[in-house]
């Protein structure tokens, strides 16, 4: 369990102590999808970093007026406070780079939960406010994916007269496989309206469209869009609401929440070693996943190449998510072998029904005694499979959720899909070809996003650095 | 990680064979508050017990009509099919025994997951209806406890031409710590319009009455009361969300869902080797709570006495549950000094603010440099503290929640409060003290309900069962 198995087994992690100041640089190495070990000793510095802006303090200390914030943005420097995050408890998993040629939380081993948060830009904000919430975000999430407070005063080392920078819930947790994903929506680059806000709309890729629409799919306002997106994952799901609540914090005044969706019992697999998880209708999901070490198919199917446009994007990708409600009650009413008739695998084992083993690939020829198909022609997995759909692939990170239930006393419930792709096209292409899905009586598409997601940061830079350069 | 130490090591469990029938007994010590390892071989009946009734089965099978549920009901005996959960898997917790004189999940080590569930009973239910739906959901529940599907065939050992049992997505999952715990409300007795549906209302609690209006709460109807609740405790979110479904749908056509609450990261310890954790204020929450190993405070604190009345319910205890939503960014933006002066204790160490360490007794008396007290008269700790209110104690049991954000943008969380106590006057005394809590600012009570919650029941028998003897 990862709460007990890093609680709070270290309190005075000197890499906090204030005689750093309150701009320490947090490096780490370059590789965003390998876990690595972090440094106990103080983090070094590549290249000099600045730490939060005037105005990501701003965010952290609003409310208390400019006297507030200036003893607030000084006082990192004086308390002695040695209260900190855990960061190398015995057990706990190691924490995930942040810098590196690609961001971390797409091809990292999926964690068990998830919070994930659209946000928009607020009115009058310039290119160059949102410079400075990319580099605060960037500095920020640098620090607590190794298990660190959102600044070097953190929760409880800043003055006692000012609010803390940190909120102070993740205290004693270590970071818990924590990995923070930023992406930018089609808006961000040109507005609903038509305005290119921030000078960027000659630069938007050119295959950044809002998605179209889908048969069959009914979007909420409240679950679709977004200028920009961030997806927290960990293995503790008050470390991911505490990433996302404090980049929030931080966006004051520049960025605000538009929606956002926890999850946990992760859906796919992207290691070899993990398990086939089961999505809410007890089927295995995401089989046939593209998996972390296969590096022919991250550079086919998931990376933004060399030689794609635009050169900014090259090593990012592009990240699509659904909330799909699942008609839960109706679906446990459905006989099992209609289930599995549906799905296209069986469920005990994930096996396809033309035969073998959760592994073994589909047989669309082979017959059953009845002379028809062994897997149903509309079944889900014949389907999206690659076979059908000129070789297409996709890497599924979702997750399932359950927001409570509906006023009908059913489970309002489902799949929060996230998949990441080399390009918008792959997912538009198998969500055509899955117009006809037998599964269609018993989902429905009810929130939509797509956000291109840029490149890791090389250290002492910030994620999106090369759309402004 | 729990998902990780306990994914499906073991597919093959010769218990879920269906040569033992669809009706097997499960049975556990007797104690509900230890964990204790389950015999891997076949469970021994020290009783009979009926396994889940025609209606269970009906609610497991509805929408195929009596023939798809004959089919159902009987295919149990004839699938040889062995796939079942893992019960052993290494690394994960053992599973927690379902019967004993308590039932499991009050002092029980509070688990990382909640799911939360408040039912009505349907109209023309019967006394009978109510009896057998209490058997239906003890039997399932000792079976899911153990780490098995909610009845022998399961989501994949019955009948291909009948709905599955269990839903499935628990399969492969280990227990992973679930407890399932079952409240009576105030209305199961007497009927919101007075009418006494069950022949109970003689048999009620003097004491189970819906909660007073207390100062400044704002209560949601789809988020209080219920006749009926089930608290599900488990190490996995998927655990915890199977067992509320699959308790769900057994009770069709009996009782339905009338609200439900996910929780995580719970905000109290029940147990001296668990640290203390945090609520969403950043503060330890808990530190004063009583302990599982102190007999004396539990019964004298927790439990319902052997003298006291109804004597039905001696060896049990009274639920209280309040949704306190948090106005998280307004807290956040508190300065550090004055979040602890409203707390009355430090942030970084949970020590009172008269010094010491967090399990130093709070001196109300002490003063500060300024004269003043250290502990403000109005802190939370100090309002709340059984030195000043009659030496009365409860048993915590609550977890944070994030039911994503408002309109507004704001985090829509909180905490969702669960306390045990022998009487409904603990909770309501102390909530009265809290009337000029400094905390009363930056929360809102929003959902409230109380339940009886029964002894534990004896094998064989079922949760509830001295209510109708």
């Amino acid at each position: 369990m990862s709460r007990k198995s890093s609680e709070r087994s270290g309190r005075s992690d000197s890499s906090l102590r204030s005689s750093q100041g309150d701009r320490e640089p947090v490096t780490g190495p370059d590789d965003g999808a390998v876990p690595a070990p972090v440094a106990e000793s103080v983090p070094h510095a590549e290249t000099p970093r600045p730490g939060l802006s005037r105005r990501g303090l701003l965010g952290l200390a609003a409310g208390v007026g400019a006297a507030g914030l200036a003893v607030g943005a000084g006082a990192g420097a004086a308390a002695g406070v040695a209260v900190g995050r855990s960061r190398a408890a015995a057990g706990a998993t190691s924490p995930y780079a942040f810098y590196g040629p690609h961001q971390a939380g797409i091809t990292t081993p999926v964690q068990d939960h998830l919070h994930f948060a659209s946000f928009d830009m607020m009115p009058r904000t310039t290119r160059e406010d949102l410079i400075e919430l990319l580099q605060d975000w960037s500095y920020a999430a640098s620090r607590m994916t190794q298990g660190l407070d959102v600044s070097a005063s953190g929760a409880v080392g800043g003055s006692p007269e000012a609010p803390p920078d940190d909120t102070g819930e993740a205290l004693g947790l270590a970071a818990n496989g924590l990995t923070i994903t930023f992406g930018f929506g089609p808006t961000l680059f040109t507005a609903a309206d038509g305005t290119d806000r921030y000078g960027i709309a000659g630069r938007a890729p050119a295959l950044l469209k809002t998605l179209p629409p889908f048969l069959g799919e009914d979007l909420a306002p409240d679950h679709t869009g977004g200028d920009l997106c961030i997806q927290a994952c960990a293995d503790d799901p008050q470390v991911a609401v505490h990433a996302i609540r404090n980049l929030s914090r931080i966006a004051f005044g520049r960025a605000r929440l538009r929606w956002s969706q926890l999850g946990f019992g992760k859906t796919s697999k992207t290691t070899a070693d993990q398990a086939t998880p089961r999505n809410l209708f007890g089927f295995k999901d995401g089989t046939a996943n593209i998996l972390a070490d296969d590096q022919a198919a991250l550079d086919q199917h998931v990376w933004v190449g060399d030689g794609d446009e635009p050169a900014w994007l090259a090593g990012g990708s592009y990240l699509v998510a659904r909330k799909i409600a699942m008609l839960i009650e109706t679906w446990d009413r459905v006989r099992l072998s209609e289930q599995e008739r549906i799905t296209g695998r069986d469920k005990a084992h994930g096996a396809p029904l033309s035969g073998g083993q959760e592994q073994t690939d589909p047989d669309f020829a082979a017959t059953g005694t009845s002379g028809k198909p062994a897997i149903d022609t509309h079944s889900h997995v014949r389907l999206a499979h690659p076979e059908l759909n000129d070789g297409i692939r996709i890497l599924r990170r979702g997750y399932n959720y359950v927001d409570g239930n509906t006023d009908l006393g059913r489970l309002d419930a489902g799949l929060f899909f996230l998949a990441y792709q080399r390009s918008p096209e792959q997912f538009i292409t198998l969500q055509r070809a899955l117009s006809t899905d037998l599964l269609n009586e018993y989902i429905r598409h009810i929130g939509s996003g797509i956000w291109a997601v840029p490149p890791g940061a090389v250290a002492g830079s910030y994620v999106g650095a090369g759309l402004f350069a």
